[in-house]
């Protein structure tokens, strides 16, 4: 019997109605499935990568570059929201720098940089195609190190929703105009100069579109993925960054998607294409669009809730209940 | 400044884009506005109130009658599905026997019998006034008891749904056929006959509809959202049942809406519009439909993380991030 069976068996012996948890229990069967055993608690981490984007020179963001630095100095001193978030959800917070401006030296950050920044997509390739197998490669081995259940995706790099933006529109081969939206606080100006630039970079973009068009983060967060599936560890995405990231991933390696969890649907238009694309329905819809792994780190506690329910609640016959059967 | 303003401001403070955790934040501002303050965490408890019903004579449920008692004594013992969740969202659980037909006598469940079950609805008004008013105080005297920030409603009592129909439908005045759904797995038949037995109740009881429809478990959770009105105690919703009981005790006091929040939709039909008319939109829509708190106990983690960002996240001064201030 498949781990995913093994598991809906467990829940139909629980002294409850059967399916009447409905998508929790959807959700403890695909964590059973991706893992290959009904796990019995999860270990999780979430990975939050930071990159510096040269289209941020394109005023495409609402905020200016040094911002990234700035939040990753304040990932490492526990003030984001991730860092609130990830704690009460009881995940293991790792912060990457992929490869921001000026090197941020700190014991929490993880110094993985491909390069100071990508190059602007607007006037050409972000990242050569050695430093995207570099950043996959790093992706990778850091699933290895971590030896986990669950690894939530997190993000930060401003104008990085304008990377994800090129990419998916690349990967999707749809409209400019269907995948941009506001990102973190753009407005009908910002949008329409967001999707000139996109355009453009399109343009000038012909070749691999993650190292074209992505970024040192969107990049290594594709390689965690793929470290993922090939350790049969579930991938709980957050929003549209680390969606693109995904749909890269599954580009590469097609059955990456069976590893793949929703953690929330974030405003962002090009995120219901990714999803889409990706076979995903998310857990939550909150209107989420900070990025940082939030939606991730929010959605944890479902994932918890799943399989203690096939761990903790007592079965028809221990508990003397009658079972309807059905 | 009101303090839903208070938790706005602070939330804008906050080194995020302004609005970026969207309904997260929402949510903070509506426990500010709720408890008069804004609270710097949230002790939360949940009551599951049991009552039998003497309708299920009618074949009105899946399960025997027995299934109620059988499951307090599950709750008792700690092998429910609420005792798993509510546990893992760090809430205390209340077990309340409102009146199941036997007693069932443990330290652990509060005895508030207001009687052997209520009589069937099909023939006869469900209780006396004397009883509802009985049941109403138990659960206001109940919430000046816990004094906690939040109180999630939960409820257990084979054939509830079929009172809670009959309510929403008295209360609300709309078709029966509108407001009958499976419960926890009725088929076509099975529907049909709950919809006819809905109609004679209506047809026999055109008093009260609390006390002639109700339950009494769905009485004394009506009073506990009372109780949780006069002492600014926010109220999570659970599903179709607690929604009749809180859209119940708004009728009593149409100002009991101001202190509710809806955890999550559930697949009823009737929960829809119950909660169309109490003005609330719930968090999840994961398609619970067992009842118990659960949904309550699910949602809990995201009020705990609404009022952690505003109590453990740095200010954009803080933590020296520029603000984009928008």
């Amino acid at each position: 019997m498949s781990a995913q069976d093994e598991a809906r068996r467990a829940y139909d012996t629980k002294t409850k109605p059967r399916g009447s948890l409905g998508r929790l229990e959807d959700l403890g069967c695909r964590l059973a499935e991706i893992r290959g055993f009904v796990p019995a608690r999860l270990d999780a981490a979430i990975v939050v990568a930071a990159g510096d984007h040269g289209v941020a020179a394109e005023g495409v963001s609402a905020y200016p570059q040094e911002v990234t630095a700035q939040m990753v100095a304040n990932f490492a001193t526990g003030g984001a929201a991730i860092n609130v978030l990830a704690r009460h959800a009881g995940a293991r917070l790792i912060v990457v720098d992929a490869g921001i401006v000026a090197p941020f030296e700190h014991e929490l950050v993880r110094s993985v940089r491909i390069g100071p920044g990508t190059a602007n997509i607007a006037v050409g390739p972000a990242m050569t195609e050695e430093q995207e197998a570099r950043a996959l490669a790093a992706g990778e081995a850091l699933v290895d190190e971590l030896d986990v259940d669950v690894i939530g995706l997190g993000e930060m790099g401003i104008a990085n929703t304008t990377s994800a933006s090129a990419l998916t529109a690349a990967l999707l081969d749809v409209d400019v105009a269907l995948v941009c939206g506001r990102g973190t606080g753009l407005d009908d100006d910002g949008v329409a100069r967001k999707v000139e630039t996109v355009r453009r970079a399109l343009e000038v973009n012909a070749g691999d579109p993650l190292a074209e068009l992505g970024g040192f983060e969107i990049a290594f967060l594709a390689g965690v993925v793929l470290g993922c599936e090939r350790r049969r560890i579930a991938v709980l995405l957050d929003g549209f960054i680390t969606g693109a990231a995904a749909l890269a991933a599954a580009r590469i390696s097609p059955s990456a998607a069976g590893v793949m969890i929703a953690s929330h649907r974030s405003p962002e238009p090009g995120h219901a294409l990714v999803l889409e694309a990706l076979g995903l329905e998310p857990l939550l819809d909150l209107g989420l669009r900070l990025g940082e792994g939030s939606g991730a780190a929010l959605a944890l506690p479902l994932l918890h809730a799943s399989i203690a329910i096939l761990s903790e609640m007592a079965t028809f016959g221990d508990a003397g209940v009658t079972d309807a059967g059905r």
